[in-house]
């Protein structure tokens, strides 16, 4: 595949603005303008960039950009998509949320909308390797899925076409594999900060399970009392939580009541 | 503190055994004997190892160890503690477990117990690292204590006096933070499968999630529709979860109403 460079514009700039406009630049593209609801964040990012402009309002009439990238909070992509004002009809707009549709571009003026999803949690601070991420790409339209796959590629070695119903699943996925068990580690730090102990003490054991269960799989990789169907220390874990925090002992009884289900 | 290397036996060839053996050699003990309930499994330990003879019975009269290691599942320490013939009468007892007490060991015929608990999960078939694994150590008298630190210190950088109150809200605090999170990762592996979807893909945002957890603190690094307090996408997530498993909608509904009581 040939490569091609694109000039890209970006509507947004928090963190996954922030991560993927100088990402691109790198590959080679140009970023043309970056459009902000906060003027002062658009100004940050441009700074970050070679040569991108900062404009005011959602109007990219006078824009040489042949893709816009609507980096935004999902519910602020159905208030500004339709208030974009295009640089011409053959312009690809794309959104890059996990969470919403394909659809929730339908309003926008063209016909070349896709969905550009890399999949990772961004952070302004730290600069993201976007190498080893998968772009998770979808577009109703052909030469849009060709150009969004060219781009994917010149900053992924993973490029998956991944349908809205799809990516809806692996978004659910997403929210028990990685914020439940976020979660979860916040329960541990508060147990443990009860006894004055540190949640750094059970850092090694969390990194080799998690190196474990992504190895062997989560379902061989499964340890602890639930899984061993060992009712004492059941018990005992119980009746300690019951006390200490209901909630979490109801937390531990689903978890522990599914484990040895799934398991049996 | 002046080098001195101990000789210890082992009871068990589980997991923990088979990797601590090997580490406790390496780092200049000696292993005298192995005895296990299995004597196949005692015969492919000692393999391993230097110069430690295999034995058929708990019975260490005629051993030269100081140290004799119970490193045996949770069940199986009162099963075998009592029926230990030791060495002498100075000799030192320790178990390695996360969930039991130091008086698990009371009916062993020495003054000198105590508790040796790696805190780590342990397969045979990788080689661990004891540098960066922290070492938990328990005794009610204080010679085992400084022994049994000088053996935890050849071996690891990190040794730490838990008692076994602490060491039980440690357990509690280990199985929300690795067995539940697996499960976890379980559960979002079956979703994807559902869509053909493998959970690779989920593999760089889990890692970075987890880093993230690790290195500002679970409770800064909660991201997700729960504490976003994103009730659309909540409710568009149940919908999908009661029609696709209910009791996977229980523990969604349980875990997103938890994170948003926390952080409300």
């Amino acid at each position: 595949m040939r490569q091609k460079y694109y000039r890209i514009s970006i509507i947004g700039a928090g963190g996954v603005a922030w991560q993927l406009a100088p990402a691109l630049e790198s590959a080679g593209h140009t970023i043309e303008e970056i459009y902000s609801r906060s003027y002062e964040k658009a100004l940050a990012l441009s700074l970050q960039l070679y040569q991108a402009s900062v404009i005011e309002k959602p109007d990219f009439s006078k824009s040489h950009a042949e893709i816009l990238i609507i980096a935004v909070n999902d519910d602020a992509i159905q208030e500004v998509a339709p208030k974009l004002i295009l640089p011409s009809e053959g312009t690809i707009v794309v959104h890059t949320s996990g969470s919403q549709p394909l659809s929730t571009l339908q309003d926008v003026k063209t016909v070349y909308t896709g969905v550009f999803y890399p999949l990772q949690t961004f952070t302004y601070d730290k600069h993201t390797n976007f190498s080893n991420i998968p772009i998770c790409l979808e577009s109703d339209n052909s030469h849009a899925l060709k150009v969004l796959t060219k781009i994917a590629k010149s900053i992924s070695r993973t490029v998956k076409l991944i349908s809205s119903k799809e990516r809806a699943v692996l978004h659910v996925a997403a929210v028990f594999a990685c914020n439940f068990s976020n979660h979860l580690l916040s329960i541990a730090e508060s147990l443990m900060k009860h006894q004055h102990l540190d949640l750094a003490l059970l850092k090694p054991l969390i990194t080799e399970t998690i190196h474990n269960s992504l190895t062997i799989g989560p379902q061989k990789a499964q340890t602890g009392p639930a899984v061993r169907n060992d009712q004492t220390t059941i018990n005992r874990h119980m009746a300690f939580l019951k006390k200490h925090d209901p909630e979490y002992a109801k937390i531990y009884d689903l978890l522990t009541k599914h484990i040895r289900e799934i398991n049996k």
